[in-house]
């Protein structure tokens, strides 16, 4: 068997496909509940966990801050170490959920946390533009721009803070094994796919 | 059923999985015979194609072509009028073998110009550097760093080639219905991820 981590656009269906693929192995299925876990493991509230996954500056700003403003700001200094506490904290409740076996653990880099766990399948999901948007306006009663400069928002920030944490590009196809466009695959598409790499993957081990 | 197109980096295995598909498939399979369809069409030489494709000069030189040095070049200018001309005979051929029915078809921008065709499948396949040096072996009686740059360059040529005519960036997810790393996937998982994908866009259709 293995672990499966998911990164995703926001309004790809990523989540689905996760809790999918959990259902039909039988595994465990971990998303927000990373963030309870972590909120246990640090003494850090649910919520404040969750806004600091939303926090991270750009690399853009980060580097003005670093460099072109070089003087020490003792507020934004705050801020950054307590979003580092954050990511200690879900990287060791990754750590653990991957260490008690199989399962599959959506956004939050695991994939990059991961890296060297041999039976790890990194899957990324996106779609196009005009599916996403149905899909959010699912959730969410906004107009069609609204929820676009939503999404665009969202993938930014999780852009941000994937860049921040692993010094990567989450939209670089080399970080994944697998990257599925679900306006074509479809979600069971999406789901089959995957398992048929896992199979193989298993059977390779 | 399906046209499934793969786009591939140099000894990431592509085109064993294109062949593998094909078969496993029971449909016809195009690779190199593109290019002996395309020197009977356009009457250029079956050679010439072939050294078309990798001759295609990077966007940054393209720049410099078109607007530092803006005095016309006739014999530049036939290099890239003899280009095109090839590439037309490849559009052609492509679009003519898809209309014909099931097909896997490698490389030569299949992607991009069969890019409305509704039962497409657009793969790519990549693999990290050690497997491809590995698989680039077997062919090549080349060292190591030998290997590693003649795959370097040959991607480029790929890369230039796809942003030339499609200006799209090749190695950019959003062109791609599934993205395979065969590095942890093998070939056949690869295989097996495709045709689960295949099933499940021909049951929605």
């Amino acid at each position: 068997m293995s672990v499966i981590t998911i990164s995703r656009e926001f309004g790809s269906g990523g989540r689905s496909i996760g809790e999918k693929l959990a259902n039909e192995l039988g595994i465990s299925f971990y998303d927000r509940a990373i963030i309870q876990m972590a909120a246990e493991k640090s003494g850090l509230s649910p919520g404040y966990i969750e806004r600091s996954e939303e926090s991270i500056p750009s690399p853009f700003l980060l580097n003005l801050n670093y460099t072109a403003y070089s003087s020490f700001d003792p507020m934004n200094h705050f801020e950054t170490s307590m979003n580092d506490k954050v990511f200690q904290a879900q990287f060791a409740v990754i750590t653990e959920v991957a260490s008690e076996g199989n399962c599959v653990i959506v956004g939050r880099c695991a994939d990059y946390i991961l890296r060297n766990e041999p039976k790890l399948c990194r899957v990324f999901v996106h779609a196009d533009m005009p599916d996403r948007i149905k899909r959010a306006a699912e959730t969410y009663p906004l107009s069609e721009d609204k929820l676009e400069d939503r999404i665009r928002k969202i993938d930014k920030s999780r852009a941000n803070y994937y860049k921040y944490y692993t010094n990567q590009a989450w939209s670089d196809m080399r970080n994944y094994d697998l990257i599925i466009n679900t306006s074509h695959a479809g979600i069971d598409g999406a789901v089959d796919a995957v398992k048929a790499l896992i199979h193989s993957i298993n059977s390779r081990l």
